[in-house]
């Protein structure tokens, strides 16, 4: 019998506390270090070059630590640093953008996604470059207050619908009188961003109405912890309970209030970790 | 004829950019450094270990390049830091929280001062202490998205209004059941965080709609610039054009979209620094 493996799930806080939720389905098997840079957070509105030594400094932290691959459970940063990382990580790295186009990619090929995302994934076009590889095009979408309204605890309720109405507006009705444009109205919505899938069902109400239809909303989580499966096929099945130990950049208090409403279970205990940026 | 003092100006990001503002119209003998710590934006929602550890890395930063005086134009670190970086400071500080609290003390002696603040700056009661000393009762209200929707620019319109009404209802309304809550209906609302002057109509407009009758305003910024030429009084008059010199922890491109708005007036250069956290 193998040992377990030690995936490191990194986020610049929470939001990747959904890519670990998947993680634990579908590999119980393993053990998980969860390292969320609360001092940084958000990384949406941050630069590559900031995000990318922040999430250096995660890589060391972790396999310092033990990890034996690492999921950038964070789009801004699977964006921004993923690809200038991967060649000198000592361990293999596993970011949230290409799962999440693949699993756009159940809508017919040649049709369009509209990606939900922060400002600095969109302005990055990874998820354009990933749906084009998926055989998808994709309009591209930045709603910076989602984070802080589900930070808030507002996922639901008049005043987030009419905010995720505005965004959703021009990028879901097509114009009638463009062919092109009708052409384009996308048949998926991707949730770029690991804090939005706390408000699917209220983006999913939103859209069917802007729409007029019903339009899917996918995101990365499970197709994250599918891929993951991949490369771990061991870990898969369970072998009693995996131990799950947490870091934070900032204080425990905030992680272990907000954490347990993205992970589906209660957070015991929080280690406080600086990072050397 | 007395050399034109520098002044250090630190604040989270561009919030303080309203301090500079009213520095430079008060002082306009004096230069100015003013450094943003965007990397680690927004302080509101951080601990206040990690916040003092930001701001005495900006004070380090700020004295090594010359500031003979810091003004900590964020009421975060205002609230979080100041009296414990205070003592082992080598130049003078001067934070927003004693100021603010006094430019609400001309209502009568013994009302009570609404302040609307960061989640962290209400968590430290910084501002109830600060408006005892003033002889103000003060009820503290965190609204956390506000700095979002001023940095998304959202700063009039209905669903703005809608999230300020959420804010302001409770704490603005009377029960008028319960003569001791009459008692403490805020006379003046005190603008807790330099991103809020931008909704100074909006409030307004939101506060006198729920209070039936208009409740006076006021922000910090102006007298802090008061405070500060009190300390440096060769610098209030004017002595050519101040030279302005701009640095943040995250790129300047941002810094020189949004800041602006909060300056009043246009932002040529911005230098890059890391700070040693």
């Amino acid at each position: 019998m193998s040992k377990r493996p030690v995936i490191g799930v990194f986020d610049s806080g929470f939001g990747g506390l959904t890519v670990l939720r998947e993680l634990l389905r579908h590999l119980p098997g393993a053990d998980y270090l969860y390292l969320g840079d609360s001092a940084h957070l958000p990384y949406g509105s941050k630069s590559q070059a900031a995000v990318t030594r922040f999430t250096a400094s995660a890589i060391r932290e972790l396999t310092s630590r033990g990890a034996e691959l690492i999921v950038i459970a964070c789009n801004t940063a699977s964006a921004l640093a993923l690809a200038s990382l991967e060649a000198t990580s000592p361990v293999p790295l596993i970011g949230v953008i290409g799962p999440g186009a693949e699993a756009a990619a159940a809508a017919p090929a040649g049709s369009t996604a509209l990606v939900l995302a922060t400002e600095a994934t969109v302005a990055s076009h990874a998820y354009a470059h990933a749906c084009a590889a998926a055989g998808l095009n994709a309009v591209e979408k930045a709603c910076p207050l989602f984070v802080p309204l589900v930070e808030e605890g507002w996922v639901s309720g008049a005043i987030t619908e009419q905010i995720a109405e505005v965004y959703l507006r021009d990028v879901l009705i097509a114009d009638a009188h463009d062919p092109e444009s009708a052409e384009a109205t996308p048949s998926v919505i991707v949730l770029g961003c690991t804090h939005y899938p706390l408000l699917r069902p209220l983006l999913e109400r939103v859209a069917e109405r802007i729409a007029g239809i019903p339009v899917p909303v996918v995101d990365s989580a499970e197709a994250t912890a599918r891929r993951t499966a991949q490369l771990l096929p061991y870990a898969t099945a369970a072998l009693g309970e995996p131990r799950i130990a947490f870091f934070a950049t900032d204080s425990a208090a905030k992680f272990a209030r907000l954490g347990p409403q993205f992970l589906g279970r209660e957070i015991d205990h929080v280690e406080h970790v600086d990072l050397d940026d």
